[in-house]
């Protein structure tokens, strides 16, 4: 008999795919303690909790695959790192418990990343969330994170990388998260692995079994016996869709009149094409550059911004490539460049605006992409452009750093500026900008037409790329595009969502720029279509 | 010889007119001083201060006219409530000293109106800075407060409501705040004694002469000798210009070609038409309710709402007034509905999005307005709506409370609904929506088109409501009305700023909602409009 209530919930795709199983369901962080129970020298607790964690990491590092490695070997550098644990202990020297001493470092550290979407910046706070719970559950004497069974659905609040990588996924399963983020480290291995993942639902409660569907991003929890029905079919269907999507990854994508449809990828850092064939786009719509501002790191200089920008270039292989320059602000601080007392810093000195008020930094990065667009077709894109005299202010600033290359004798090419076009006012301006290109950053556009912050759960309803407003403004963009005849693409989530690419393709765009995982799927909805 | 540099600053009209004179530096906070300077016992201490600080706002009140009665009154009860110090004097027995007890409890306090924009909550929070440095100068044996010399130009961070009504301005004079608000008591009072005032100008450094223009919200410190001579004609000029402008403000306002153009008002609280007379203007186009949700109070429960209403509506003596329901949220915090954690609560759940999630408070607010409604020209606004569905739910939501009136026996009327026009995505469906009219929210639209919130000042000079795309939506609301056939006004800042009206009456606006303060400048514009 059928006792418990059937419940769905909606969040954010992280990874597509349909996935069914028992839930399994992720622990919190570790309760506090008693001090009273710890060893009384503090000091000696600490450093040998520690150790024991980077015992557990070193075993598990042997056990996982290149990618994961490279996260747990990230892991094993950040506990190495003194730095990391100094707070904590000049904490007990001041007679504070180890626990709380631990936490409260690690937390502070945490604080700084956890607002953040950015998938670099985010990815490193989950790390540091994993990191702190391992050291605090030696610390404690609980018991190591648990092991999913394998094929299971994970639920909680967040997952940390190290119980993603001991998860046997051999048998299927997936991840279903209350908050999380699609672009933190765990999302891009699971779409690396192809393991269904939603996050952002909200309050799960508890669950017995669920279904969770990484197309819509809709979790049933204690599905009904419609639903159970419902599954066995939906799986075969989605794992043919699998496989085609696969197969149409590497061939270029043609509408039905045979207009070519671009296909290129957006990375967050060089991570993102690790292990991936440059073959299945047309190249890199974005690189978010913020990955090289590390929160708490010096301002990276600008040889070590050319080397980034070259190794990057060099995987396109020809194919062009798309910097933004720093989109710092908003929901990325950065130490040094950024103001933290904004009250509503996604409408505050963000993204070009920071880089006019700090054009010291900003120029370090022009002079870094300038020198390797030399080698490769790059080009630069200004985000969080507003008026036209910000396009203006950045292009000559453009001009000066070139000028001044030329003048050192050093190599240097002045690569098409485009803009991302994000805010409304530019949108319904965009005739008005001198930019070589425009690239519809749909996140940002969204959010401020529906004044509906991408990161407020409350007012996740009002964050739809579908309102015919913003549908509008993209159109308004396209129009620009085609009467000053400048390339016109979309960069932001809504052209990996399948729902919207045949809209998208009605307004005219003719190249989408998404996740590396998402090629085969877009591909595979440009090809519908061109058939409709 | 000239020896000090000119510098000139821009920030927001807070009262129009031109001043000049020499400057006078209001004093920060009393500095913190070692608690050790102190009696040891802090409670008699802290009594005793208060009491001191009591006593001058007794001798004060006696030489004040009845607004600035009203505000010190007001501190006076403040003042006398147990519940402000309470926390100090707990914290005071728990071993604090007395000038930390007490700063602590009221920076508390005070934290919770001052990122507040709002008229009401705002006013609250200079007003408890004021009461905070009056208690502290006496704890300290500090001084209390400077007398300016009449004439003065006052500059500073902020200006105490004390000070400005402790001040002479038979001989002129005005007020130059780095931050400040239009809508600050201390703006109120300038506007309604003629006062020019500019708020927002950031860092004023020292000077020793100021001229200040409350039209332009331009402030030259230290002026030229250029600058100097031109003072004497525009002094004369504005004197003029204010004599015009006053005749003009009973006066209805008309174009050339004979068209009526509305001028009404807006108001956040009853205090804002105290003194005022009704003839100035056409209805109130804007009563901000959020005077009657006041933080740390319980929501005002129906009867007191409505005996509100009938009053500001009693008023008008006939003429519309349009109430705009519970604009919480954003930077309008209320105790027990909003969500203080929003990352960026300018793109959270606010206004109209909030009352759908709370429709408790909402309902309470409905039935007051439609049971004011049978008895007054009574129109209810809708603020923050963004898509179809949440102002249809709105409707809905007051259909069902007609209904329950109407069972309950209980007279009231459904008057016209109508909303803000304030989120780009509104404006540019505007035909969507089954409004009974539109009012432009100009701050708002402004702020979210072009993404530049209006209290970050690093972006202030994004913050324009004269940009292309910010008037496009204005022109296109006006057209959603036409169409539908429905009423369209303005009742965001732009309308009281002179040099929009032009470009406002040119979009084919009819009807401007202004602080009373405006009316018969905005009149004179609209004059100059019609004889251009």
């Amino acid at each position: 008999m059928w006792q418990m209530t059937e419940r769905r919930l909606t969040g954010r795709s992280a990874s597509p795919g349909l996935a069914a199983g028992p839930v399994f369901v992720i622990g919190g962080p570790a309760p506090h303690r008693a001090p009273a129970l710890l060893d009384e020298d503090g000091e000696a607790a600490l450093r040998q909790a520690i150790d024991a964690a980077l015992t557990d990491l070193v075993a598990l590092v042997a056990k996982v695959d290149e990618e994961g490695a490279d996260i747990i070997g990230f892991q094993i550098a950040m506990l190495e790192d003194e730095a990391l644990s100094e707070g904590a202990f000049d904490a007990i020297a001041a007679g504070v418990s180890p626990t709380h001493a631990w936490r409260s470092a690690l937390d502070a550290e945490i604080l700084d990343y956890e607002h953040s979407e950015d998938p670099y910046f985010q990815a490193r706070g989950v790390d540091l969330a994993d990191i702190r719970d391992r050291v605090l559950a030696h610390l404690t004497g609980t018991a190591g994170p648990a092991h999913a069974p394998a094929g299971s659905i994970l639920i909680g609040e967040e997952v940390a990388p190290s119980l993603f990588l001991s998860t046997d996924w051999s048998k299927g399963g997936g991840v279903a998260l209350a908050s999380g983020s699609p672009s933190s480290h765990v999302a891009m291995l699971a779409r690396s692995r192809g393991i269904p993942m939603v996050t952002g639902l909200g309050p799960l409660g508890m669950a017995e079994y669920a279904i969770l569907d990484g197309e819509t991003g809709m979790v049933t929890l204690d599905p009904g016996p419609q639903a159970l029905a419902g599954l066995a079919p939906a799986l075969a269907a989605s794992k043919q869709a699998n496989a085609h999507a696969e197969e149409l990854e590497a061939k270029p994508a043609f509408l039905s009149d045979g207009t070519r449809i671009e296909v290129m990828i957006n990375i967050a850092s060089p991570a993102d094409i690790k292990g991936c064939s440059p073959e299945i786009c047309d190249g890199i719509g974005l690189v978010r550059t913020e990955f090289l501002f590390e929160p708490g790191h010096p301002l990276p200089n600008e040889e070590s911004q050319y080397a980034a920008y070259m190794a990057i270039a060099a995987w396109a292989s020809g194919r062009p490539v798309t910097f933004r320059t720093l989109d710092a602000g908003g929901d990325k601080p950065v130490l040094g460049l950024t103001d933290a007392s904004e009250s509503n810093p996604f409408l505050g000195l963000r993204g070009l605006r920071l880089s006019l008020a700090r054009p010291e930094a900003f120029r370090v990065q022009l002079r870094a992409l300038t020198r390797a667009a030399v080698h490769h077709d790059i080009r630069i894109m200004l985000p969080m452009v507003t008026v036209p005299s910000e396009f203006a202010e950045a292009s000559a600033l453009l001009d000066a750093v070139v000028a001044g290359l030329v003048r050192e004798g050093t190599a240097c090419r002045r690569p098409p500026l485009g803009m991302m076009v994000e805010v409304p006012a530019a949108a319904l301006g965009a005739l008005r900008f001198a930019a070589d290109f425009y690239s519809i950053g749909s996140n940002d556009l969204t959010q401020y037409t529906m004044a509906a912050a991408r990161d407020i759960s409350t007012v996740a309803a009002l964050h739809d790329a579908s309102n015919p407003a913003v549908l509008e403004l993209m159109g308004r963009t396209v129009g620009a595009g085609r009467v000053r005849k400048v390339p016109v693409s979309i960069c932001g989530d809504a052209a990996a969502d399948m729902r919207l690419v045949p809209q998208l393709l009605g307004l005219g765009l003719t190249s989408l720029s998404v996740p590396p995982a998402f090629v085969g799927r877009v591909k595979a909805a440009i090809e519908s279509f061109a058939n409709v």
